[in-house]
């Protein structure tokens, strides 16, 4: 079972420098008459792929449907294109499990909660980019987390995500063998947000690990869950050490996230903002507005990177969103 | 870290047999002045939860939100109250997380996908009975699954939830500490369950294992994701292999709650219905008036037997919805 990962590197190296396409690693795919992407609602037969989404460069994915409404809403300004985008339409519409926004080349997708809701997503994504033929597609998950030793509000950019264990691997199960794999993310894309953020006033940022639990309550160590077996000061112990080997936030999707889109060649980045510090506390008290605050600063960094990508920033004339 | 387990037998001896209340496992919740259920957009200070929630009697979720509301207006109809149940709230409004609806006694509650989503979702809503003082609740999961050797459409009732490993059991990370939990479900609910589903004409419904996995793709054998490492031979060795071990169906949420539910003495029950039998294909290809019949059935199910609880269905007088 270990090839796959031996033959992911040779992959990735060829997708990076190569044709820039996105790769699909499976031999049975091609074998297939129709693909049907149950969980989007389109297929290869049923809607034209390539002519619905061939132009998309950057697909952002977040865990709340609302919040990736708003961020194709938000996008749609952002990049000045025509008429208010009230209207935008949901793709995914004929299902509820996800919902997708497209916005110029921006695709905008919910996923759910947790890493296997984020894997069928991602699964049915990528067969969907392959099947449309995209080219050097970004795809970057925005999302909210709990901060550890960081200021609530701070954003954080993942250099690798972590298991609950501190370690950079995610564990697919594969029929009944475990099989690990890699969860680096791409270091120059995590940089060149770093820089992004500097450019934008009062906006706490730094890059760090993200650990990746199963769990809110237990996996995270929160002592206000219907179950809990363990002490505050057991609680601190975990945290802290999670602090020392890097870990900066913890959410629920990122190992997964990061391995497979490093197996099919997508260049690919995590930002989360953090709604707590948990060396603090376990409970999410902010009022509304502030934690409604806080989710727009991902949205906020990724718009002005995608501008920048598309030549649409200039950093002498900042919009409003941006200062 | 087993004491857990130990605690929990002696717990629901003690409820099964006991006051009825439901019980949740941590020593430090009666020491917080507030408790917000983050993910209900619910708490002890801003709700009268005993007032909204204590007469609550049946819990039933499942993953998509869209059937839980159908299924909350099916109820309001079959209970015969007051009204046309279309214009049912949303208690959970405030967040896109999760819907949940209160008919009667009836509360119906969307999970998403996967054990990191129901899980989520478990804890806050075992927290929410035990705030309001619910006694005696039966708790089912309705929900799709692939089948495995039975025809499509088949539902089936949980007797065990199984892991990957066909072993009846649900390995919880609780701080870096890997704790392994029972997946046992309530053997007199599931076969009161299924005499009941004999009481519906051309309904076809069995007791076995189910299998819960982390991934819809490569854990359950998948040749269509994205990512695909294992041939046809071996993907149909492997599920004939759970067939043996008495696996019938396969979904993704059963193990833990089968586990938490147990802990926190609620009597719980799966029932899931087939789209498809996974020994012939993997996708989803029926037409979606027949995956809309199918997905009906374990609600027809869940009514009569809600009905019959509560001395509301007379065998002899079967409404238009049961023959």
């Amino acid at each position: 079972m270990t090839f796959l990962l031996a033959g992911a590197s040779k992959t990735e190296m060829k997708n990076y420098n190569g044709n820039g396409l996105v790769y699909v690693m499976n031999p049975h795919l091609d074998l297939m008459d129709e693909d049907i992407l149950y969980h989007l609602d389109l297929g290869t037969k049923t809607h034209n792929l390539p002519a619905m989404f061939g132009d998309t460069k950057f697909v952002c994915v977040g865990g709340s449907p609302n919040r990736m409404k708003a961020f194709a809403q938000f996008m749609h300004k952002e990049l000045g294109l025509e008429g208010d985008g009230k209207d935008i339409k949901d793709i995914c519409a004929g299902t509820d499990r996800y919902c997708m926004y497209k916005v110029g080349p921006v695709l905008s997708i919910s996923h759910g909660m947790g890493v296997p809701s984020i894997s069928i997503m991602l699964h049915e994504l990528i067969k969907l980019l392959h099947h449309a033929k995209c080219r050097d597609v970004t795809i970057i998950r925005i999302g909210t987390s709990g901060g550890l030793g960081i200021e609530p509000g701070s954003v954080v950019i993942t250099d690798t995500a972590v298991d609950s264990f501190f370690k950079p691997q995610f564990e697919q199960v594969i029929l009944d063998n475990v099989v690990t794999r890699s969860t680096e993310l791409d270091r120059d894309l995590a940089e060149e947000l770093l820089e992004c953020s500097r450019q934008i006033k009062d906006f706490p940022s730094l890059i760090g690990h993200t650990m990746c639990t199963d769990d809110f309550y237990e996996g995270q160590g929160r002592l206000d869950g219907a179950l809990c077996s363990f002490s505050r000061e057991k609680k601190l112990e975990y945290l802290k050490r999670a602090y020392n080997a890097g870990v900066r936030n913890i959410e629920m999707e990122s190992t997964v996230f990061a391995a497979m889109c490093r197996l099919c060649g997508l260049k690919a980045a995590v930002v989360c903002v953090t709604l707590l510090n948990r060396l603090e506390g376990d409970q999410i008290t902010a009022p509304h507005e502030v934690l409604l605050d806080y989710q727009q600063r991902p949205q906020q960094l990724i718009s002005l990177f995608i501008r920048k990508c598309l030549g649409l920033w200039n950093p002498n004339g900042l919009s409003e969103d941006v200062i």
